[in-house]
């Protein structure tokens, strides 16, 4: 299971110098691949030495790590591997060769690092070998550098989702950091919501004649697009995690998401229906708030799912998919989708 | 550093049956604590046996897990640990007593696993020792098991971000179950958010007659309610991670929050100042805007803190703090403090 989408994951550096930040790991010449967590110092045998021969070597010259052997043949390619536990129960005189795993994760030094902790996670492996091109044996991401790995992606995602440029290593530092410094990570997302912001306002500006007749118009909007954000905040969340990890169609998944946002938008529709019409007397204002909703669920999930990939095919993280980029062109959207149905509904 | 916290943890299951979701881990009496992972098979000694004895003894009888040696008094209690490692370097006739490490983190069988993650993480350990109320040792905490609780983790402050109520365990799952069951795990938080909804119209239509003297009031409310938003979250996103990590002052964080909030108003403020005034002609307007984005910058930032604190404080997953729920808050706090901000000075 070699980490063939390696030149993918890399080139995933380049989208934005906003996306990384001033003061972001990539800009110390930091990137997030397994090289960086790269031990050479780890437990290997070749496939012919006995269990024996193995303990005895590795007793006597203790390498850094051994949470996993690392079986390679004559000329340093690596063939099998072996937890320390399974190696201390083997029989002393059985080949190293004979009973290591054949069916284990390979990655290079410039796989994606979250990556590499999500093959250790499904190989349930607490260390992850590294191999050259020719499948030569380089060393291991040992354990402690995977838990480091699982806890900064979290903080990424966390950061992403929340459009902060930098991401503080310790949690108490962002929390403590002078409020200059703090500004400093937030302001880049704010100022380009800042800009969605005025769109949104030319947008309402747009519909100032049916806003100047029926004020009531105005009173839906906080609401619906708040609904269809929390619509499509949900679907980011999914397609971020399915994306990352796994490879299935576009197609496929769109399908799935945009019965699920109708399902969602009927069920909201239907209960604003009645709601709107009782409480404002009006039919059609009421068939127009219930009627974005219904439009809102479709949109919704399908830009939730539309805009990570894009991100992921652009070679950026499909994280950036859900943060504060993603709710302004949900807000846009549902602004001109709602405006449209009152167009349509009302005149 | 023993896990002080465990009681206040456990409370935290209970706060609400929708933060639950049906099919959570909760739901099937598997709570979020440290002896869900605890193996009691591990490399242990007492402290004065030798490093040669404790070594001709694990390979004679290997333990399931190696990470860590467990040193302990006569009468069980943990005194120290040493790594693998550090075992095998030791002279053989070294009593381990003497070179374990002290200072370690101790965990109970009830403290909450992402606190004994983190632990591990502080302490660059890649397993934690479990101990009973007496400090007797009862197992570890493996490596596997940390990068397990790690991922979990990280998925739960996804889902409990975008208000889904149920985590499925793998990503495609998600991204590839049934409509209907997706509906199940979302529709919960939309539905609390329906209900911020309507109240979000009805403060729209408390102020229905400044929209109708005005409609360019209107103009500026999906823009005012974004912005807030976007500055609650990032605040949200740093206090999540800092309060369930950090047991710091709330009144201390507050402060530079609301600093960094009010310096993040003044700069969206001043920009929209003179834009709103040279777009619209109305420097009375274009004053109740940027005056509502400082304003927002306080608040949100405050709301920001105040709201994940106190679900900790309730015995919640401050993440909740972080969903749905606060953004419906800001938003209708954004929306009442403009609507205030206009009464004062458009008349
Ligand atoms: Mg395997
Ligand atoms: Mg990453
Ligand atoms: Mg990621
Ligand atoms: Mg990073
Ligand atoms: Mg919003
Ligand atoms: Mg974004
Ligand atoms: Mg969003
Ligand atoms: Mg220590
Ligand atoms: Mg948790
Ligand atoms: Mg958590
Ligand atoms: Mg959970
Ligand atoms: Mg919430
Ligand atoms: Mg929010």
């Amino acid at each position: 299971m070699t980490d063939t989408h390696t030149a993918r994951h890399r080139t995933k550096r380049k989208w934005s110098t906003l996306a990384r930040g001033r003061g972001s790991q990539a800009d110390h010449g930091h990137e997030e691949v397994a090289g960086r967590y790269l031990s050479a110092s780890v437990a290997r045998a070749q496939r012919d030495e006995t269990a024996g021969q193995v303990l005895d070597r590795l007793l006597a010259h203790p390498p850094e790590h051994t949470e996993i052997l690392c079986v390679t043949d004559e000329s340093g390619h690596l063939v099998g591997i072996l937890d320390l536990a399974q190696l201390l129960r083997l029989p002393r005189d059985q080949q190293v060769g004979e009973a290591a795993h054949r069916n284990f994760p390979r990655i290079h030094a410039d796989s994606d690092q979250e990556r590499v902790a999500s093959m250790a996670l499904h190989h349930t492996l607490v260390a992850v070998p590294v191999v050259d091109t020719e499948t030569r044996l380089l060393g291991i991401v040992p354990a402690s550098a995977l838990l480091h790995i699982l806890r900064r992606e979290h903080v990424e995602d966390i950061h992403r989702f929340a459009g902060i440029t930098r991401e503080a290593v310790r949690a108490r530092e962002a929390i403590e950091e002078p409020p200059l410094r703090r500004l400093r990570h937030r302001l880049p997302w704010l100022l380009i919501g800042l800009l969605g912001s005025t769109l949104a306002t030319f947008i309402m500006a747009r519909f100032e004649h049916a806003l100047g007749i029926n004020p009531a118009i105005a009173f839906f909007v906080p609401g619906l697009v708040y609904l269809a954000d929390a619509i499509g905040t949900q679907t980011e969340a999914v397609a971020v995690r399915g994306l990352s990890l796994s490879h299935a169609r576009l197609g496929s998944l769109v399908g799935g998401e945009v019965r699920t946002g109708l399902l969602i938008g009927l069920v909201l529709g239907g209960l604003t229906l009645p709601g709107v019409w009782l409480a404002f007397g009006d039919l059609r204002l009421a068939l127009a708030v219930s009627g974005a909703l219904v439009a809102a669920g479709a949109i919704a999930t399908t830009i939730g799912l539309v805009l990570p990939w894009v991100l992921d095919r652009l070679g950026s993280d499909p994280a950036y998919g859900s943060g504060p980029l993603a709710t302004i062109i949900q807000d846009l959207l549902s602004l001109v989708t709602y405006f449209l149905i009152i167009a349509a509904v009302m005149t």
